[in-house]
């Protein structure tokens, strides 16, 4: 792979930018619509132009833009690409955007891919990518009966070679119910947290597990909300088990039922404590 | 002051020992329920000698329990220390300690403050024990009528020495009201969330929302037991608070409101960005 489009230079797509940059020989084109952030990504050197005189040129178009925008922009520019070109787009629900190009490129003789990178920072935009944002972590594909396999199997080489640790192959069903749980679940749990009254006398009294619980409040409303309502069997499902766990441990200090609430707090250890082996033995085998 | 007694050198105990071996001259004399842990903490040099033969010496007293054993023990030892020894412990919740031991230890000449410092990890015993600890962590001390400002005065300056940034005074109950949302709330909510069916199909699925919700699910049940059933009405109204927040986003979610959505994810980044403004100041006065 020679060439590649980016569109979207914020803190997603400016970070992948800047591995590629670092990691590969790739020629990068971008587009942005802030142009101080194109004029900057060109005077740094971490793109070689603007995407817009290129679209027949690249190997690969990734496009890390808001949910509500990916599939416009994909579907408009897709007919200016060449045969072969392989589309990634980077969103964080795949369901409900990939059903809607999935076919439609491959009748156009392009190569989507579902693409989820699962990294990201409480900051965002161009100023913030960073070309090691996606060193070890883990990069979520989703394919179906349109997928290309040796596309697939360019898209894997690329994303090892700019820094994550692991490419996962998976259905949009799978991702979007998993993803409910790792990653939307600790955003909603986050922003109730942080809303408790007894905020405001908290300083001086907390420590590592506050700060850890309320990182991810500071997020882009507009692009969780959409997020969320474009998943909303399987959050809904994770709020209301969460829900039903917090009333178990409730109950059992209201109950002052000790047996119990040990019980409930060692079955949480226990579950830590295996997720964490086999967390460290997937990340073995890679 | 030259001699400190500690009686329980686990991860807070052994901390506070190597903190004070490292920072201060002081003799530390240790007691420890298991002999192994004594032997090496004496053969490392971090404690002087046994406490056993040197209660009448010390001019200040540790205490780094589990909860039920906090109040007996000092209680049994008082009698063996000198006129004017102070004597603080480290228990996670302070009311039902403290009220125990304030006025009896005052009636024995004692100056007795109720101690909590904010530091931990997710492993326990003296062998993870760390002279760092409590580098930028808050002690709190609470006092009340009983309180000697002098002793007091000599703990604020013993803790900073040993690396605490701030030494906060506050109300047994001002502290246990509001450490229920600070840590107690936490370690709830990390013992549920990691308690999803979904838990399962996490491995490549994850990033750093999802350790940092679950982190703290490794903890000790029984201590951690005791410290919920002796704080009922505090954690029991943060576990409501958080459950009525969740429910809030989840029908918002349900009911696809957008504005509602956006607008309960608004209020909970603001919220964010003026509590981190807020610990900025609060730690630039101390």
């Amino acid at each position: 792979m020679r060439s590649i489009g980016l569109i979207g230079l914020g803190l997603i797509g400016g970070s992948m930018a800047k591995a590629i940059r670092s990691k590969t020989d790739c020629s990068i084109y971008g587009m942005d619509a802030d142009e101080k952030v194109m004029e900057t990504a060109v005077s740094e050197g971490v793109i070689t132009a603007g995407l817009e005189e290129h679209f027949d040129k690249i190997d690969m178009l990734l496009v890390a833009l808001y949910p509500t925008d990916v599939v416009d922009i994909i579907l408009d520019v897709a007919p200016r690409l060449k045969k072969g070109c392989i589309v990634i787009d980077c969103t964080g629900v795949k369901k409900v955007i990939c059903t809607k190009l999935s076919r439609q490129l491959s009748d156009m003789g392009l190569f989507f891919i579902g693409g989820h990178p699962m990294a990201g920072k409480e900051v965002a935009g161009y100023k913030n990518a960073d070309a090691s944002l996606y060193e070890g972590a883990s990069m979520i594909l989703c394919t179906d009966e349109y997928t290309d396999e040796g596309a697939l199997a360019v898209a894997d080489e690329l994303f090892k070679k700019i820094g994550f640790s692991r490419v996962v192959h998976t259905t949009y069903e799978e991702h979007d119910s998993v993803i409910a749980y790792t990653s939307q679940l600790a955003h909603i749990v986050s922003s109730s947290y942080i809303k408790s009254p007894t905020l405001e006398k908290r300083y001086g009294f907390s420590a590592g597990s506050f700060k850890d619980m309320t990182r991810v409040a500071k997020l882009n409303e507009n692009m969780w909300a959409d997020l969320f309502l474009a998943n909303e069997d399987a959050i809904v499902s994770e709020i209301d088990s969460l829900i039903n766990h917090l009333m178990e441990y409730e109950n059992a200090i209201e109950g002052h039922n000790r047996d119990r609430l040990v019980a409930l707090l060692r079955d949480g250890r226990i579950r830590k404590e295996d997720d964490e082996e086999k967390e460290a033995k997937a990340r073995g085998k890679k």
